[in-house]
């Protein structure tokens, strides 16, 4: 089994269709726990309702399925692959009724030593307008898989820009936090809310071959969970004002578990929210790190 | 606004169909508080997958809605019109996934003196099959639109039978009671999965037009969680065994509180339920009254 990286890149995924409706974008708001002191969120008559930014990780969910059947040039055990790190943009608001298209390819696949990194792009656009809603950026990586590329340096690369790292919060306590306590049944909702039925999240018998006697939450609700810290905290509840988000799936969570999503800002990078997450009965234990967030300024904003 | 109760019973509602997937399914147990302790209500694979009896009302729900236009006959003002009691018999399994449809008729139309009763009937079948799945029965009072009957004798009935009397509760202790928290948001997760959009139920701004300053929880929700109740005590939490449930709807619940069906069986009615609801932190408060349940005993059954 050699690894072909072009033949890789040149991979045609089937386009992903998603019928949104209000009631989606309802459930999928209630799923990562918004509750009725933000109507505008949980109930499709309110004036405002919206969409929460982080729902735009839903629409392609398909695609993630799509690589589990494997490449030509990359035939792989599905047990193997982790999804790694998540980049989602908001390209313009999302819409709470819609025929939505998900196009995706690969970006890249990247020789990491330990495993093959592969990145995957993908675009969901308004099929009847053709305007374009959200980018995600998807990095899988597969274990066991290195070793293909001969041009591979081994050495770490030397930062050559002055660019200021966000990739760890500031030495600091943060400057905001916000606490959630799952519910013990959090997965089975987000799993129907959020299309990711992957028996992991509610069947022990499965989620043991996995290594975890109780299923595990979904990241991405983790990441849900994190997108409405930052919106209420920085945003004022404002979607139009969340503009992208990028995280790395570090550890579990498990339902019941209290999520705190710790926020910083630094005077060098405006407009970025630096966070992580960490569940609060196991400390150490962060399913979320490397979180940067970008938002949009008010003109009364504290950033 | 003369009423007549001949151009009423003659209305024709328009069929109702319902799309039904495992989604559906999953999502209306949640709603009424099944959780990961009985996997085969709330996972689509479980080998057991299947729906909860009380669901069947979900089905014909628009026809409810469909009330509230009228009648040639009978117009009213909708805000007088409230669901007195329900009646649901399980006519066959529910499916997990089916074309459904829902076929209404005026059963008939009673002057009670202080209002009119409409009592509307309606059968759910499966479309492609014909089969019919559940039969329900909707009795609507309509406040301040009695007094068309002059025949109608203002003497109360004599009983002139000497069947069992089960529509109050044996004067002991009930057999078994079941106790079930809801949530806060219990409210707005029931009326996406129920179906009953009514703003009452979420916006406080319309449940005080109703004279509540909190949006109240559906009388179906506690309704489901009085089905789950007998399902476990009764029938061992298998679908098949379980037949008809009637109730009257005789106060509002809370969303937070705690509802506690009570149950009780007598000797001279087997294979019968007879249960209520009562708000634990409200004394006195009885949702639901006059419940009878019918069941199928097992061969190993208590009843």
């Amino acid at each position: 089994m050699t690894v072909d990286a072009q033949k890789v890149k040149k991979h045609v995924f089937r386009d992903v269709e998603y019928n949104l409706t209000e009631k989606d974008v309802a459930l999928y708001a209630i799923s990562i726990g918004a509750d009725k002191s933000n109507l505008k969120f949980v109930y499709e008559q309110n004036e405002q309702f919206c969409a929460i930014p982080s729902m735009g990780v839903v629409f392609p969910y398909d695609i993630l399925l799509q690589t589990l059947d494997g490449f030509e040039g990359l035939e792989f055990d599905p047990m193997m692959l982790l999804h790694g790190e998540q980049y989602m943009e908001i390209l313009s608001p999302i819409p709470t009724r819609a025929k939505l298209v998900t196009r995706a390819k690969v970006n890249n696949l990247l020789d990491k030593g330990s495993g093959a990194l592969l990145v995957v792009d993908a675009i969901t656009s308004d099929k009847e307008t053709g305007k374009d809603i959200v980018f995600n950026q998807f990095s899988l990586f597969i274990r066991g898989m290195g070793g293909f590329d001969q041009n591979r340096s081994s050495t770490a690369k030397t930062a050559t820009t002055t660019t200021v790292d966000l990739s760890t919060p500031p030495k600091k306590e943060c400057d905001a936090k916000f606490n959630y306590k799952t519910s013990t049944d959090q997965a089975i909702l987000y799993r129907l809310a959020g299309g990711d039925l992957n028996p992991l999240h509610v069947d022990p018998e499965m989620s043991k071959l996995g290594g975890f006697d109780v299923p595990i939450l979904h990241g991405l609700c983790t990441f849900g969970i994190a997108c409405r810290s930052i919106l209420a905290q920085y945003c004022d509840n404002d979607p139009s004002r969340f503009k992208s988000m990028r995280v790395r799936f570090s550890k579990h969570v498990f339902p019941g578990e209290t999520i705190q999503t710790q926020m910083w800002t630094i005077p060098q990078a405006p407009n970025k929210v630096i966070f992580n997450s960490l569940v609060l009965e196991r400390p150490g234990a962060y399913p979320l790190t490397g979180g940067i967030a970008e938002i949009i300024p008010s003109s009364k904003s504290k950033l």
